[in-house]
């Protein structure tokens, strides 16, 4: 059985370069209006000022949430929120990656309420109403753009964590691929990882009945990440390729291949632990995390599903599922950290090895973690050894 | 440049026999409710007794709009409409196949206006309000569930005409595969060979540049279909194959591959001639087309996109696009002929050649029509000998 409910009220307008649909829908919430983005990146490619000229043209007051940093902070989101309601703003224009769109969506359901933003995310208050919110992407990877969740970190208690409300649903995305021509190379690769990431540990990778037609979709997906990655990373302004990664990005996280398994993430929750300590870029941490994971718990239950993953999208041909599944992690390793030249190991990025059993803890708040093979917080520090 | 908005608010509920959500949503609509569906098969299946039961239990006024044809008369949108006005019905709830809810969807909007179906279907009259839609979907293929659009045929004028607006999409459609066992081989055959049309002639076979992200994933699509098809004909309650034929149905023709191309689907609009005229099941009418059309078509310009899809989907290698391509229209025959045993030929079915001519300049408009290749008249009516 595939039981699962599926509601994407989020418009896409996918183009090159027309923002007209985007005044104009910004417009049509009001013209008190909050701009959230990240720092210099959307002044370098001269969107910043487009915006700015193109609302005070038609006499929008516009404020500004900027400075917002990857893994984006609940205080950041705090900070917004006290904009909002200072100023009555009446929509919020997030421009940027994932960070800035998440801060944004956090932004928007704190200011509807008279609460903090740590106590919405650890669900303590629950929000009544929001802000809307329209994106205009950037940086590709996260799928925020076309979803209704939002991750928040708090630096204090050094805990980083996920937050779903369909209050959060962006009411419009503008996906523009020539707008992440000038995105490096290090974020793009991550952005691959990212979209592969979800594809493979928030579905593909998930115990249970897996239909068909979604497994297909997926390989789809993951063939198009692969082909086109190394492609972006090569050639920054190929429109091919951006074009493919953004689109994929987005459909990968929006839902539609969830098919109704609500087991957790894994190498999410993980990854989640390593940013919150060490402020690790998540997609370079799902690279790192996502292959070790696979090592750890290949047998005879999963290796039909890894193998099965590598034929389609790796081109593998063994018969033999344990042959063939670990081919597979293989090649994904190939791909992450050689074509798309990411960092394999938490050592060269600085991480001190001293915080794994408390994380390991964290990951299983104190008793086993679900997804394709249960593990207890002893199996998290060895994947994170793995790792390091 | 893959420019395209994409906005699909229905909400899909994807499961096996649970309707508690079924009747909550209905109700929360209001409680004056216009059933619309077609004959005995939703008597047959308890259907019609659960839900009327469940909603009198309800204390709803449950009004009926029965006896919905396939290719549904705009005369039934006419009486369901004046039903709608008389009674004050709040909601709609649509439970069958394609010609019921699209029915229903013509009701919606023809009921708002103070209008008659057919001035709405040829946009003398703009709609400006609709009903709520919610529809229980009983057999596979249309994909109208999750969508915009309505074909409604006028017996008189023998035009079947397709209309769209966005008041029309379902507010929620309920997917359950198990409503479908009891459906016959050959509307399930049908339904297969409309899936493999809403992805061909409607998305894959378009002109123009196609993200290749989408081509996978239509591929992944078609292999779906290929694969499940003849096993829901051969084994009517197999949930795995009904599963995926009901989500792969709406994903065909929800926008989502749709990349932007404003062409016209030159084989749907050939059928809806052969509809009007001879009151043929859609689905079979594209059967017959679209393999004849495609050699029609075959040429150095248009064998790549054929070939791809045979690469893809039917596992050739022919490496020379004209012998690939070809192969593919005969294996694409064979699929829709042999194993899923539709009729191949327009005079098996009792349709008379005497109206083609006529049937050339409809579809042409008495000009020329666009698409992977234009036609003008004279070439539908080669294309309609080669299915006669």
């Amino acid at each position: 059985m595939y039981d699962f409910a599926l509601n994407i009220p989020t418009r896409i307008v996918f183009s090159s370069g027309n923002r007209e649909e985007l005044y104009r829908s910004v417009l049509s919430y009001g013209r008190k209006i909050m701009l959230v983005y990240g720092g210099r990146s959307i002044k370098n490619i001269g969107l910043y000022d487009e915006i700015t000229r193109e609302l005070a043209a038609a006499n929008a007051e516009l404020y500004e949430l900027s400075g917002v940093v990857s893994n984006p902070r609940h205080t950041k989101v705090d900070d917004g929120a006290r904009l909002c309601r200072d100023r009555d703003i009446e929509v919020i224009l997030a421009v940027g990656g994932g960070s800035v769109i998440d801060c944004a969506k956090a932004v928007s359901v704190t200011a509807g309420s008279a609460a903090d933003c740590w106590d919405i995310i650890t669900k303590k208050v629950v929000p009544v109403s929001a802000i809307p919110v329209i994106t205009v992407v950037t940086i590709t990877g996260t799928g925020t753009e076309m979803n209704n969740s939002c991750v928040i970190t708090n630096e204090e208690l050094k805990i980083k964590r996920g937050y779903s409300n369909n209050l959060m649903y962006p009411k419009i995305s503008f996906l523009d691929p020539t707008l992440t021509f000038s995105v490096p190379a290090f974020q793009t690769a991550c952005g691959c990882a990212d979209i592969l990431s979800h594809i493979l540990d928030t579905a593909y990778f998930m115990p249970g009945d897996r239909m068909e037609l979604l497994r297909s979709i997926m390989e789809a997906m993951g063939r198009t990440v692969i082909r086109y990655g190394p492609i972006a990373v090569a050639e920054p302004s190929n429109y091919e390729a951006r074009a493919n990664l953004m689109w994929a990005s987005a459909l990968a996280l929006n839902g539609i291949l969830k098919n109704g398994i609500r087991q957790p993430a894994v190498c999410h929750i993980i990854e989640h632990e390593l940013s919150a300590y060490y402020d690790i870029t998540h997609g370079l941490g799902m690279a790192v995390i996502l292959p070790r994971w696979m090592r750890y718990v290949l047998d005879g239950d999963t290796a039909g599903i890894f193998a099965g993953f590598g034929r389609a999208v790796f081109g593998l041909s063994d018969s033999d599922d344990i042959t063939c599944a670990e081919k597979t992690v293989g090649a994904l390793e190939r791909f992450l950290y050689s074509d798309l030249s990411l960092p394999s190991r938490l050592s060269s990025l600085g991480v001190p090895d001293t915080d794994f059993d408390q994380m390991g803890e964290n990951v299983c708040w104190g008793g086993k973690i679900g997804g394709l093979k249960p593990l207890v917080p002893g199996d998290i520090v060895n994947i994170l050894r793995l790792c390091y």
